[in-house]
């Protein structure tokens, strides 16, 4: 039997068999479907587009048509986002049972978006100071152009300020994806919930974590590897972890830390106008203007 | 002399010489040709739509039309990979200058395709237990769908499965580049030859390195830039390293290596449910149930 | 009040905001514009499609018209570069106050892609070390077809030694951009200020940090996460740090540096034929023939 | 007051009411809506690359996949044409107030879809003597190749026989969308209700109308600017022309008409082997075997 | 000598050639370039996507976001339009050698703009006129929606009422590219000069021409093949045809004209209600309510 | 049984008769395959691009680099005519069982590329004199730059002189595609074979036909709907129409051809300065200086 008897013979018994699973697991688009992944990713190109007109756009565009511009792509993205809020907030309700109505969540979802828009030029101005940051702190830098076009910081620090903002008015799942998106474009995987204050920057910024309930200062500088990350997870009875406590550390303004440092737990806090050295271990926290570095015994060299 | 003038005068010969320099280093496209690569990357998205109908779509799809849409993409992925296959047993035949015909090599082509296909209900299930790992091991995970939609473990290891099937079946390059890809979007590498049990887990992921003779257990779950390794490789008596032999270690069920770890050396066994903390350097064994952390020295703080 | 209507009434307003931002901030489109990112990476891709026929292609391409597809190639991106070096240099010129008038700018811009493209025979030979580099350093490797169709490496070197030689030639921002695209792809971060000999790898890569004054040797071979960093940064009179001086180490010949070692200061030379252990914390020298390994504690196990 | 101020200003107002003489018209996508013009175009595409494997691709097919390739597009056109059924037969439902039961029309879908499936080996057959027509028929034509490739006769012909089985099926709309795509094509406008033999040939083309209820035989040869159209309308007693009647002339088989004839009426039947000339204005029938010229008198040559 | 080399060798003196003979017959791009074709049709399709929305969509689209689509559409093409009108108007002044502005050219482009926006609702419901007018007047329509869907009448009609408007407004080529962007998508060629009054409608349209200086009333149809042209020229002292006369017919209101008809001549005035036979050849005007057939003689039949 | 089920167990009965049937009637690809028509049409797009810079370009072109672009665009586009010709030629040699080798097909192929590119600037300047003609001939013209953005006529001339060499240099199959590509565009007909003298103008153009072995002089003009057509085909003794031999009529130098005129037959002359009126139907000659009009009876009017 060739492969093309074999396929017309035995595909439709595998296809049958793969589609069962996912029946069995889940839902296929219960919520926002998989397609609204690629929404998502549209609407972040139409509002950091609008914030940086013509950063992201594949063709110079004229002067005297910004305004008009960044206009339509903000009620564009407006739209499509309100789609997406209504359907997580409807799938949101059905899994609580609670009596949230379904106009209630349309509502909700209008103002959430409503609420998102406002606060952008001010989520605009956050990234100037990002920028500043950047240029600053980095000898290699040569002008705030240069940061714009060629810093991982810029964009995964832009995505997010905008995932934060939806984070924090509840909005479920899209953050998250956000988040990622900007993962897989930097290498820097930061949880929409993570607080972070003005003038960030993180350089290079490969492998850098940052978890969901950190809140960083104003600031404050970050080299690639470094993790602020939780230290153990409480249980429940179950014996599965707890969610929705703190357990990321608290870092204050004008802090700095290096290449590989890992940084763990809920209480620890690094103080205002500390240093940490490369690849510190810490699991507790440091006064402010503290200097951290590794006692670390010579390496041997033979 | 201006620089049109110039490129007409000179590109001939420019071209000419970097002609020469790929034909004296190898001939182009021997092999699956540098056009395969696009290839491998389609029959992947195929395979992986087929493995999830929805996931990799643009638009929503209709869950009446999902056992249709399965079978034609299994149906063209099967052909486009039966090609791939025939033309690097082709070119591996030619190589090893071995007795087998042209002939033998297609029927082995089918036969590769075919025990592949068979094998996809099988993948489906083991990455359904990778959802589920990644749900019980994460708190911040607050859904199934949300795994599914933002974890890059899902995407390397629902790759891997793959890429390691046709590496069990002696697939030459063509695992490798699957491999490569998910690395490019995770930043996750984990060698195709890399034998991993069911419900595995890798948090944020990036800098993870698996290498090509682990074996993993089931449970285990990993966190960012753990290394899998090599602790040296053997050279032959021309100073080559010696392919082949077994070089990385073994994880057992159940264990979980924090983030940074660096375990090298195929003699090593880290045994059921240990835990292997942030940044250990091990090249030796450990007893199941072990807890290995670093006794480093407090850091100096000033 | 419904969402249609919001957004008719306020969206001037905040896109008036938004402008305006935009427009105290920088000029928008000043230089190359953030237009001509895109080109640059087109650029890149008809370089390296001209270095490598058939690679970057999307089908096969027939040998008898390699010689001509290159030449086109060429061709048309030798007027796009040309047109990019144009606007840095003007934008250059603008900001120095200098006294190079605009036809002078003109003629330079031309010099310099001619002087690129003359280079380019000689930047293949390069990478073609680089993929024997690979094939001899990685024991997995099966051939140097699937280096090239597989290996980070090869991606990253081959852009890194474009935007070196731009770099070289005084090009702002330019070699910038298209390191931070070389980053992107493979979570390898090389300054395009790096000096690097033939036969390099990088084994795996993810957040590999190459800084912009480093100067490394022939022979090297370096594995995922290696920082080759500043110490510290000299600040002037205003605590900004100075820009400009030699801040990065240099590595001897025939050195191999493993994964997640640290390398810091411009006054550091590894001396050649030497081993840097993984994880190593390096601030000064080694001299040739030196193997640096942790004396780390054994890790307690409990 | 500049543009951008105006547009701000006033595009609402003319928004408001562009949308409202759209909805005061008739409901937007009511039925298929308009997006399913594309979807329909993608059909006949689908349909037609089963019927001429190669013929529609960008590539040339793999002679060995030609079987799979065909059952899957098949398969797809058959899910995207029920689609569109289900909705016009619903819509039609909803206009007519009928008893149809919407589960009834969900099953007319289906079995209209199998029914124009099980015919496309016909419909497949009848497009061979088309071909075959062309060949015999026109002087200049040197292959069949030639024909199948540059001939609009063809693509016409094959787009109506698979809308004039649509339109036998009694589906409304979708028949005429298919008619109207061949026609911007070709030049050729046929509507799906005429009945046509085979060996049917139409050199040129442009300018050609072929009413809905002509009946044309086998081997029937006609020129550009040929009409075979309607006399007049009989009006109802609201003056409106009453549909659904007998309208348009019957052309017996080995008929050849020549360019610009206009031959109208129900009632008028073109006997088998006759010979229409060009330019020829006909209302009334012809015996077999007629030859019918115009009589003109001779131009005026000065 | 093969062909690779030939190439190198010949194609830049041919290349030299053809840029020479370009430069010598006209600036390239002195006007809108010939890139503003392209643009001329985005602008239509936005505008006809605002005028009926999701007609010319993919996708479809949600009502509820209609009014913001809408505005979207007319802000981007309005701008798209604008700059288009620029050129046209300082090259036309750059040629008239006049005393016009540069600033009076470009306020002239925003108020043009701003007087077409204005008029889109007027046009929307012309339109629909069009719409009915096909309905009532094709025996073979079975809905409105079907009208709107498969009448190349309403496709030329449609960019011939904005094609119209700028032609009134003087804007040089910009509606004559329009114009002609109808013809070849419907076969109907109409000068964006002629003047058409509501409820117009053309049958299957095909070759139908209507000339520059055409004024055509109210509920008038013509069938395919029709042409309303120009008698003579007259010309001037040079030979050439005098510009700008009028040269086409009148069409008063309820007229008919069937197949093929040719109507010629600035004097022919065809009276209302008239009804114009097929194949009629007609430059001289008839009395309202007059009905015009060939008397021709009967076609010999043997 | 749903239609899935019956898709699933029918669908590959279907596909294989269709299959069969393509088998059974012509070797799919056999000569330049179906997919040679995408091919051509862009072999097309270069070559015009080519002779009009920036004409058939999405975006402005910068002036210095035309020469470039020229350039690039008519290596590559000879190279795919080389490999389409090629596969025609074989092909041909095939079926004419003559003794050609196959490598003198391959040179045959290199020479009438090189000599097709020889004749480009005097094509070039061909078609300059034909947009002079439409320039002179239509009043409504208002500059050149508007007939070559608009005209039908030109598109339809450009294609055609490239086809005519290709068609005189005995290349089968190619040069029907093209022509069959404009007419598709512009509803022009020009058989390749048709011979056309300098400033060539076709107004409308609409339904126009010119046949195989028409000759057509200078300063020709001729209007829509136009036939130079076959009086009739004689016989061979088969009954199959005698291929190849003069059938078309020879139209002299400044010959004006009025809309819907039909002149027919190989010995038809159209001596010099003729002018032909609307409708006429032509099969003899006239001499020079003749106005031809229809005595035609005054059209009875009611």
């Amino acid at each position: 039997m060739n492969l093309n008897e074999w396929l017309n013979e035995e595909i439709p018994g595998i296809a049958k068999a793969l589609e069962d699973i996912n029946k069995s697991h889940f839902f296929i688009e219960k919520t926002i479907g998989f397609a609204g992944k690629e929404t998502i990713y549209k609407v972040l190109h139409d509002f950091r587009s609008a914030l940086f007109p013509g950063v992201y756009d594949k063709y110079p565009i004229d002067e005297t048509r910004i305004n008009i511009i960044i206009g339509n792509r903000l009620r564009t993205s407006a739209l499509d986002l309100k789609d997406l809020i209504q359907k997580v907030l409807l799938n949101k309700r059905a899994k609580a049972d609670c009596a949230e109505t379904r106009s209630e969540c349309y509502t909700k979802a209008d103002e959430i978006v409503i609420q998102l828009l406002k606060l952008l030029p001010d989520i605009r101005q956050k990234i100037q100071t990002d920028i500043q940051a950047a240029y600053d702190g980095d000898p290699a830098a040569s002008s705030t152009e240069e940061i714009l076009l060629s810093y991982p910081s810029v964009e995964a620090i832009s995505i997010h300020r905008i995932a934060h903002e939806l984070y924090k008015l509840d909005v479920p799942i899209i953050p998250r994806i956000m988040a990622e998106y900007a993962h897989q474009l930097t290498g820097i995987d930061i949880h929409p919930g993570a607080s972070i204050g003005d003038y960030f920057f993180i350089d290079h910024g490969t492998g850098v974590v940052i978890g969901e309930t950190c809140t960083i200062g104003r600031h404050v500088k970050i080299y690639q590897g470094v993790t602020l990350g939780a230290k153990s997870f409480p249980l429940d009875e179950h014996g599965n972890p707890i969610k929705g406590i703190k357990r990321h550390p608290n870092i204050e303004d004008h802090v700095v830390i290096y290449a590989g440092a890992t940084i763990l737990g809920g209480d620890t806090t690094i103080g205002h106008n500390s240093v940490i050295g490369g690849n510190i271990w810490l699991t507790q926290s440091v006064l402010p203007y503290s200097k951290v570095y590794n006692s670390q015994p010579s390496p041997n060299i033979k």
